[in-house]
């Protein structure tokens, strides 16, 4: 134990990824992950400061926080920072009309925002959306625009659903890239605006933080680079192959 | 003309790319472009070594030959190099028992494979059968074994139709990478072993022979880190957009 409080001496505020550390999503609303109620809830009781810190681009923060209040977490919608909002912000902010290559369930997310003429391609985790009819269109969009903008609701590799492993919106972003020998802008995790946003909803300075996630690119690098502490569970998509991370990688489970 | 006599000094063989270079595919089996119907015959008549060198992957070469005769062309299946057979060889070769996906038109080149129990996935332009669940079990499959193997019927960033530009292989080669942290193999241009077995089959030495395509990476690119010239034609996806190439970059259709 002396160890632990070593390593967590000086931490005001945690940062929690949901998918994989929380729950499982799939059919059914998904599962809760064993132990994660509980922690949260102990979190919450805490001097800790706590936000929720997602990529989920599947569904709005509504609907996410109703599946996650339904199997027992303590979590409302205003705690969470979620790369949808952070994306309307942008195409405000910039002028930009999206062509949309979304989920229908993230699609209330945007409901505020000017889709005509597009301007730019936003991409999200799209699931049975990333149709090839649907990928050459967006394709397409990109190809006749004079300076192609590709915005993408985070860059995850896959997630674990309860049925599997699934692909998610950065293999579809690698290919839109690829195709049209552009770059996209991520908005989400690992970007360092994406969790200074976090932090900033929680009043707490990186080095008084800690990221829990499943994801060693995404959570784990991200936030280390951001100057936060990080903790990879060992839940979700966390596999035993060998990786290549900084030291100082713990267990999150041990937390609780 | 004396400028054309000095390019083509020494050239005794001619690739011939074929989709964008002698018709753009679509519905209704496409549309020969204009002049190539009238140029292939002239070269036949030629004392010139003729070889078609495609990365077509939607098709068998049964299917592909009997649309271009239909168009006009005179040209046969012995005459025409492929993905799908190159492949064919080296799975026999290393006992690769493969997962497919690609499309049903090409299906029958693999008649003679054992597809049991996979150790591999072959990825080939499957067009619409880039569906989400047939892009997740292709993934599922490699994250499942122990040395995962990816063979990836050429690598086109896009192709045209009749009706607009549409993705090809390479962006969901580029998925399929990225989600799996692994690399393809490429069977097709731009790989070097693709263009020395079309040479061989017409018995003629790299220095002597030229390549005509429309695609500036697959058949420009790679005809020349073979020694070989190359001719990129202004039809098919071409564009007049910047591109970084080699000097020395002709119009093909002055051939004729």
């Amino acid at each position: 134990m002396a160890a632990w409080a070593e390593r967590l001496s000086g931490v005001r505020g945690v940062l929690l990824d949901i998918s994989g550390v929380l729950y499982d999503s799939g059919t059914g609303g998904g599962a809760a992950i064993a132990g994660s109620v509980e922690a949260v809830a102990r979190l919450k009781r805490s001097p800790l400061k706590v936000r929720f810190c997602t990529n989920e681009s599947q569904k709005s923060r509504r609907e996410l926080v109703g599946v996650l209040q339904r199997l027992g977490f303590d979590i409302s919608e205003g705690e969470v920072t979620a790369p949808a909002p952070a994306t309307c912000q942008i195409l405000k902010e910039r002028g930009l009309r999206p062509h949309l290559l979304i989920h229908e369930g993230v699609r209330s997310e945007f409901d505020d925002i000017d889709m005509s003429n597009p301007n730019c391609v936003v991409i999200a985790d799209a699931g049975e959306g990333f149709s090839y009819q649907n990928m050459n269109r967006a394709f397409q969009v990109l190809m006749e625009l004079e300076n192609p903008v590709l915005i993408s609701l985070g860059k995850g590799r896959y997630y674990k659903e309860t049925s599997g492993l699934m692909l998610d919106v950065g293999g579809y972003m690698k290919a839109l890239e690829y195709a049209c020998g552009i770059e996209a802008e991520v908005v989400g995790k690992p970007s360092p605006e994406f969790f200074r946003s976090a932090l900033q909803a929680i009043g707490v300075e990186a080095h008084q933080a800690i990221m829990i996630g499943d994801d060693i690119v995404g959570d784990v690098g991200g936030a280390q680079q951001c100057g936060m502490r990080a903790l990879q569970v060992r839940t979700g998509k966390f596999r035993t192959e060998p990786l290549e991370v900084e030291p100082g990688l713990w267990n999150a489970h041990q937390l609780s």
